[in-house]
C-alpha cells in the first residue's frame, strides 16, 4: 500500500482488477524519458469503494468504481472548465507523476488507491469487473475521438487501423454506435477474428494495394491505433473529402506526412489523448448499456513480468488484466 | 484566344488582370508531373463580361467579374451539393485540365476566357481590379480555412506561417476579422513590414527558440503557407490545446510529423484547398467591404518570363499581376 490517507474529497478503492496497457511497458522501461521511480504502473483500475471523505457526494462505500489515466488536474484552466481535464497542462497521471504536494502517484498494480472523487467513475453493475477494466484507458481513448469528430453517427463509415488493445475496442464501440466498421491491418490472419468475433463489417490488408485502392475515398473517419512506424499516405487516401484520421497511437519517431493529399481532400489529421472525466463516465455507461467489454487474458500478479515480455512481442489477445484482489500477496 | 464559343450557361470575359501564382511556376515546369501542354497558366483572373449565354442569370455584359482556380465540377457529388466544388473529384482546373468534351482548359495569361457562370464571381465595384486579382486564389485559399475552422472569431489568436503571396493576405483577412495575428517567419527582416504595413500584432522569428518558446500554447490556429521543407514540431507547440494548424502550402516531399505533441494537446493538422464558389463570392464581397487587396507588382505581358525567374527565387512583394488588357499583343 503506497497511497495517502483518505482526504475529505477522496475515495479509497480496494483494487480488484487492473489492465496492462502498452504505455505501462513504455513507462517501466522509461522509453519516453520521463519515468519517476519507484514506479507502480497501472491505469485501468476497477475496484470497490472502502472509504469516502466527508465531502464526497458521488460515491458510497461498496460502490463499484473505475479509475483511468489521471487522478488530478488544475480545475481552472480552459480545458478543465470544459470537462476536458485530459488536456489540462497540469494533469496528474495515475502513476509516475507528482501530486501537488510533491508526493509520487502510484498506479493500479496494487491493493489500494486513494483518488479525489472527480477522477473516479461509477462502474456499471452489469459489466464484469475484469473484462471492463481496459475500458478505463483503451475504451475512452477510442470512444472520445469517435464522439468529438462525429464518427459515432449511424451511416458513417469508420476505419480502425491496428487490431490490438485499442483497435479491438474501437470496433466494438463503432458497431454499438451503428456505423460501418472496416479494420485495416497488416496481418491477414486477423481477418476472421475481426469479422466473426468482433463484428467488423470489412477487413483490409494494408499491404495489399488492390484492396486499399478499391476502398479509396470511402471512409468518413479513421481511428489510427498503430504506434509503430507506418505509411500515412495510403490511409489518407482511404478517407472521403473532409475525412478525419485521428491518431491515438504514438510512434516514437516522426511519421512521414504527405501534405498534398491532405490539401486536395480538405482532410484532417488529429491527435487525441484519452478523454475528460465526464466523457469517461459517459463511455463506461454506454459500455454498460451495450455490454461492451475488452477481450482479455486474466493473469495473476506473479505473471506480470512474463506478461510484459509477451506484450513487448505483441503476444496477447487483446489485453492482459491482473486479478489483483485474488493474487496480490501483501508485502 | 484559346477559348470555346460562349454557350447558353457561359460568361465570356475580356481579361484585364491576372495574378501569377506560385503554382503557375510549378505547372509550367511540370513539377507536379501532371502538366498538359500547350499550357496557358493563370487562375487569378479579373475581367469584364462581354457576352452572356441565354441561361445566365447572375451576370450581364459590362459586369466586373473574377475567375479563380476552377471552371467546372460534377455538380452532383456530396462536395458539390455542399457548395464545396473545390473538393469535387471531377473538379476542372482553370488551366492544364480537360473539359468534359476532352478539350483543354486555358488560363488567364490570355485576352479572353469563357466560363460557366457557376464558376464566376461578381467583383466588388470598389476594389481595384489589379490589386484584387490575387484574391481569387491566394485570398480564398487562406479565407476558407479561417472560416471553416472558426479562426475568424474576434478574440482568437491566429498564427500565419510564411509571409509571401498567401501569408500577407492571411494577415489582412485576420485583422479584418478582428483576431490577433502573429506572423511566424524565418526572415527577421520581414518584421517591420509585417507589423507596420500589413498590420500584424506580433512577429516571431521561427529560428529563435526563445521567441518560439515564449509563445508556446498561445494560438488558437495557424495558417501554414510554407511550401518548403520545415519543422512542424515548433509550430504545433505554438497551438493551445485543441489548436488547429491548416496547411495551405504543399511541400514537394513529406514533412516529418511528430505524433506525440498532436496527441497530448488534442491538436489538429488539416489540409485546405482554395474554397467553394459560394465561399469565394463571400470572400470577395468581404474583401470589398473591408478594402482588402494584395500587395502587388504590376507587370506587362512581356515581363512574365522574368517575373517567373524572380518568383522562383522569392524576389517579389508579394504578388506579380499581369496587366493583360494593356500589354498583351494579339498573336
Amino acid at each position: 500500500m503506497n497511497c495517502r490517507n483518505n482526504g475529505p474529497d477522496d475515495v479509497t478503492l480496494k483494487i480488484h482488477y487492473c489492465g496492462i496497457c502498452h504505455s505501462d511497458l513504455h513507462s517501466v522501461k522509461n522509453e519516453w524519458g520521463n519515468a519517476i521511480y519507484p514506479m507502480v504502473p497501472g491505469h485501468e483500475i476497477v475496484g470497490i469503494v472502502t472509504e469516502v471523505g466527508q465531502n464526497v457526494t458521488k460515491f458510497k462505500v461498496g460502490d463499484k468504481v473505475g479509475v483511468g489515466c489521471m487522478v488530478g488536474s488544475c480545475r481552472s484552466c480552459g480545458s478543465c472548465e470544459q470537462n476536458l481535464e485530459n488536456y489540462c497542462p497540469k494533469m496528474i497521471l495515475t502513476y509516475g507523476s507528482l501530486n501537488t504536494d510533491g508526493t509520487k502517484t502510484y498506479g493500479g498494480y496494487s491493493d489500494t488507491i486513494v483518488v479525489d472523487e472527480r477522477y473516479v467513475v461509477l462502474y456499471p453493475e452489469n459489466l464484469p469487473m475484469d473484462k471492463g477494466a481496459p475500458l478505463l484507458c483503451a475504451g475512452i481513448t477510442v470512444y472520445s475521438p469517435m464522439k468529438q469528430f462525429g464518427l459515432d453517427e449511424p451511416g458513417k463509415h469508420l476505419g480502425v487501423v491496428g487490431l490490438g488493445g485499442l483497435g479491438h475496442v474501437a470496433v466494438k464501440f463503432g458497431k454499438a454506435f451503428g456505423v460501418k466498421v472496416t479494420v485495416i491491418s497488416s496481418s491477414p490472419k486477423k481477418e476472421k477474428e475481426a469479422i466473426e468475433k468482433l463484428g467488423a463489417d470489412a477487413f483490409l490488408v494494408s499491404s495489399d494495394p488492390k484492396q486499399m485502392q478499391a476502398a479509396m475515398g470511402s471512409m468518413d473517419g479513421i481511428i489510427n491505433t498503430v504506434s509503430a512506424d507506418h505509411a500515412l499516405t495510403p490511409l489518407i487516401f482511404l478517407l472521403k473529402a473532409h475525412g478525419k484520421m485521428i491518431m491515438v497511437g504514438a510512434p516514437e519517431k516522426p511519421l512521414a506526412l504527405p501534405v498534398f493529399p491532405l490539401i486536395m481532400g480538405g482532410k484532417i489529421l488529429a491527435g487525441s489523448c484519452i478523454g475528460g472525466m465526464k466523457e469517461t463516465q459517459e463511455m463506461i455507461d454506454f459500455a454498460g448499456k451495450h455490454n461492451i467489454t475488452a477481450e482479455i487474458e486474466l493473469i495473476g500478479a506473479d505473471y506480470v513480468n512474463t506478461a510484459m515480455e509477451r506484450l513487448a512481442r505483441g503476444d496477447v489477445r487483446y489485453r492482459f488484466v491482473i486479478d489483483v484482489a485474488n493474487t496480490l500477496k501483501s508485502a
